[in-house]
């Protein structure tokens, strides 16, 4: 459950930088104000930092401190610390990463192996028309491997594997490769990313990796990160950095744990929603944080993966799916294609909760889609005890008369309460009338003759803040873990945001619920959640129980689609330009519907 | 005459080297062996040099050696020297740059001013979509101008003008810039680089730029270069450097001479022989110069101003036109376009003479070209007093009962014998039996019965050479100038080359003489030799007489066709196609009829 590490002297440097550099990537949703308390570590050696007074940091107990419990972002380096990191962080996080994805292979990247005629008096064509001479009419991508391909062709007799990307070569390599050619899919999620290498010989799903999007250190929401690239000078170089780091750390984990050589990968396709597609080619957000939303663009030029310093084949082809609006990104463009809702004569709401919430309503006559501002609480973020879906997270529970029981992700002991665990509890506390239906919760003084007391009794204050206990650190958590009143307002917040996205996109097409077909629900949360649960909160339209389908992670499913085959860029533009988008705080509306489904009915 | 200069104390570098890296580019057509005497300097300064002993140099004599003549290939730098360098290698160079040019202007740059609505909450598409919602689908060159756009937008309030190549962005700027749009005609002989500036608003030429090849340093023709390439790690490298450095002076010659910002260049499309592009591009050359002489391309991929550090708008579009094979280039495939012979209906002969000799024979239904190994003694080189068409050279000359007269270029005393005065000379020494028609120069002893006196007396011996006064240095030339035996004899086999050439293609479409309706004769030479002599030496086909049209220089010409009219690329493509190449030294018949045509008919 813990890592340890020792770090160097860097005088005055923060920890939480320091390990970040170093590729640990603790939590910091405050972007290290040392408000969120979420990058704790644990000092083992370094007096002169644990003998410093007890400054009354959140999160951190004066028994804790004196134990060595610091908050990584208000930690000076002043010598070298021994120090433990919890081992929330690592890569076996729950992210989903499947859907449905079986298309015909037909990648944008071809290997086409040659044995040419050599050079004679009577065959005097140039090399570069040699190779035309058989694949058509090709182009080479630039001058530099023009001025390469004779020295290649005479190394090895005119026998060389061309690499075409749709019509342009982008490498010709030594003999016959062409039993390796790979691609990479990946969704840059505001907090998940998760890749897929796929063998382009075949479709084969070679192996998937999924971790933590680095930026979080930033800030938890797209908006953090906006405001950090606007505040520091260097921001958005660095909010790119780090992601692109993460994403050669993902190709070097391809490269050993499958014996795939990243010079093979020529393709990736990404998609992520506005920003994070923005921050991955390093182009300006500014304009995204504030009205009117508007994005730099909504289609990526063509990348080369040079450019970007990505280390897999340096002309390999990076391609995002294309945009819809500032908060509709090429995630949501992907959710709709995996999911095919445009072929449907019927209608079908599509719900991506992720960081945000996309929403997406229509059939094959169009599409409206709009974004809920949903926020991340619904992952564990803004939430006191909460976590993202790692191992050790409370990702089920049940409320009896005799208490409550929950069970945890790896069946590791409890560190926090993740977005199906909130749903689950939230759910039931209604139920039991822990809450009212205005989401206030009782005191134990309200609660001791109308609750059981094995209920009443878990109604405590935290800080002075009305919570619910969950589960104590004596009964074998890592900490006390707890709901507070503050949690529930953030939930309500959450889900009136995605219903009332829901309910305007009805108005705006004049259906109700029973015109929907049905309802995808996208996102690695969708999977995990109970849907009653969650239509019992309003999270999901009790009105279309039975009509949910859970597609997991549709965005990297899209993802893997366009990779898998290249027509479906066209269907996508096809999506881009079918779906118009509808910006909810321009409606005069928009607060109406949001206040009415605040109240939990 | 001559132009002074002090050198830096590089201890031991070579004179010709660090003059070439000054700036001065003097002739070498041996390449720096000493052997050629071109590059001769004189020492004003710098003692010790001068104390050496004589050497018996080729081309200095005792006197001269004394005065401080060197040659700077064989001088090596070890205190700083004050030098005198002939001012043979100027600007004014007596290179041709006309042809006939008029279409209509339609070039592959485009600008367009745009005075967008700003983005409102109504109007929230990207800064990029609002672009293309005024241009149509247009892509963005790449991703850095793609992160550019938005800061550019807004400094500007969305007032801006797009540069537009094809249908690629490849500049925003501020403001309305369309006034100032440029592009750069260039042919790059071997011997002699001609510019012409181009106002792409108007199709103006505004300027024209003319120097000499500074690769030519390295040797006089193609295979000198190519050697150099072979024999140097980095001579590919440093030919293309000293190519590309040349187009800059070029320039910067353009923007002081006319106020043109280099900024608002945005293409440069170049012609050339086929080595010469390839070594603009930086493209391996070593295969052209051997059977079977296959080039790595006919055709360049395309390239921006940045890759090579041409300093115009770094995303200007380099272009060249299409190259047919190893000794049939862009410059060929020019002259094509320039001359129109593709759309006549009766047979057209081109001959391009410039340091190699290209032959194009056809009419509409096809064309079929060959590469006649004229060497550039039709250009002064490899001619013991030959010179290039530049200032001080002899270009006419008439010989009569009481002596002989003459012009040089400017009206200078004269320096040396350019191409047209030597096809004058030898025409009239033919006439009047100075040389028999197999070439041999009369001894003073033969002639002094069967000539006058005034002619015979000019037979003399340089260097026990047999040879005929043109003028000598007491009459006022710079220096004695005069034919040798060794002259005469690469003058029959250039013109041999070219007639066999010729000869070849008529044989191979089964069509003589009388078949053909035009004669282009492109090339600066064309427009100064005299026809008749040229056919009564055998250059020219007398059977052509009044059909031969001068062209000048038609290389640059097309060149500037496909500046002014993009849709020229498409034709040029076309001529590509439909131009067949013949490669002579596969004829069997070739050198029978090549060996015919040494004689003096």
């Amino acid at each position: 459950m813990m890592k340890r590490c020792t770090t160097e002297v860097r005088n005055d440097q923060n920890l939480l930088e320091w390990l970040r550099e170093t590729g640990y990537f603790l939590p910091s949703p405050c972007g290290g104000k040392g408000v969120c308390g979420k990058c704790r570590i644990r000092i083992i050696e370094g007096e002169r930092v644990l003998s410093m007074p007890y400054p009354g940091l959140r999160n951190i107990t004066l028994d804790e401190w004196k134990a060595g419990w610091r908050l990584a972002c208000k930690t000076m380096m002043n010598e070298p610390l021994t120090i433990d990191i919890p081992d929330l962080w690592n890569e076996d996080a729950n992210i989903m990463t499947d859907g449905y994805c079986k298309v015909d292979l037909n990648p944008c990247v071809r290997k086409i192996y040659l044995d040419l005629p050599k050079p004679s008096t009577e065959d005097q064509i140039s090399d570069f028309d040699r190779l035309r001479r058989v694949l058509g009419n090709v182009d080479v991508i630039d001058l530099n491997l023009m001025q390469l391909i004779p020295s290649i062709l005479k190394k090895n007799e005119y026998k060389v594997t061309v690499v075409l990307h749709n019509e342009t070569i982008i490498a010709v390599e030594d003999g016959d490769t062409t039993g390796s050619m790979y691609g990479v899919s990946v969704d840059i999620g505001t907090t998940t990313i998760a890749g897929t290498l796929i063998d382009l010989n075949n479709g084969d799903e070679v192996g998937i990796y999924t971790c933590l999007n680095p930026q979080r250190i930033h800030g938890d929401d797209v908006i953090s990160r906006i405001t950090y690239t606007i505040e520091k000078k260097d921001g958005l170089l660095q909010l790119q950095k780090a992601l692109l780091e993460q994403l050669n750390r993902m190709i070097a984990f391809f490269e050993s744990k499958y014996g795939v050589s990243a010079n093979n990968i020529y393709t990736i396709s990404v998609v992520g929603n506005t920003v994070m597609i923005h921050l991955f080619a390093g182009m300006p957000v500014a304009s995204i944080a504030c009205a009117p939303f508007n994005p730099v663009t909504t289609r990526l030029p063509s990348i080369r993966a040079m450019e970007l310093g990505l280390k897999i084949h340096p002309n390999a082809a990076i391609t995002s799916l294309p945009m819809i609006a500032g908060y509709i990104g090429a995630d949501t463009v992907a959710c709709i294609l995996a999911t095919n809702m445009l072929e449907d004569t019927g209608y079908s709401l599509l719900i991506d909760i992720g960081t945000n919430g996309e929403i997406v309503l229509g059939n094959k006559n169009g599409l409206i889609s709009c974004a809920a501002a949903a926020g991340p609480a619904l992952e564990g973020a803004h939430i006191q005890c909460g976590i993202g879906g790692i191992s050790g997270a409370i990702n089920r529970i049940e409320i009896n008369c005799n208490g409550l029981s929950y069970t945890t992700i790896g069946n590791k002991p409890a560190i926090g309460i993740c977005g199906s665990g909130m749903i689950d509890v939230i759910a039931q506390m209604l139920d039991f009338g822990i809450i009212d239906s205005f989401g206030r919760l009782l005191t134990y003084e309200e609660a001791q003759n109308v609750l059981p007391s094995a209920l009443a009794l878990r109604l405590k204050e935290y800080n002075g803040a009305p919570s619910f206990i969950i589960v104590k650190e004596q009964e074998g958590a890592v900490k006390d873990i707890f709901i507070t009143q503050r949690d529930i307002r953030e939930i309500q917040l959450a889900k009136a945001a995605i219903a009332a996205g829901i309910q305007i996109l009805m108005k705006e097409i004049n259906i109700d619920y029973d015109d929907i077909d049905k309802v995808y629900l996208a996102g690695g949360f969708g999977n995990y959640i109970n849907q009653d649960h969650a239509m019992e909160i309003g999270l999901l339209p009790a009105e279309c129980k039975g009509k949910v389908i859970s597609v997991g992670n549709a965005a990297l499913t899209g993802a893997k689609i366009v990779t898998k085959s290249a027509g479906y860029v066209e269907t996508a533009e096809k999506i881009q330009q079918i779906t118009r988008y509808i910006e909810l705080s321009n409606r005069l509306d928009f607060q109406d519907i949001f206040v009415d489904n605040m109240e939990f009915k």
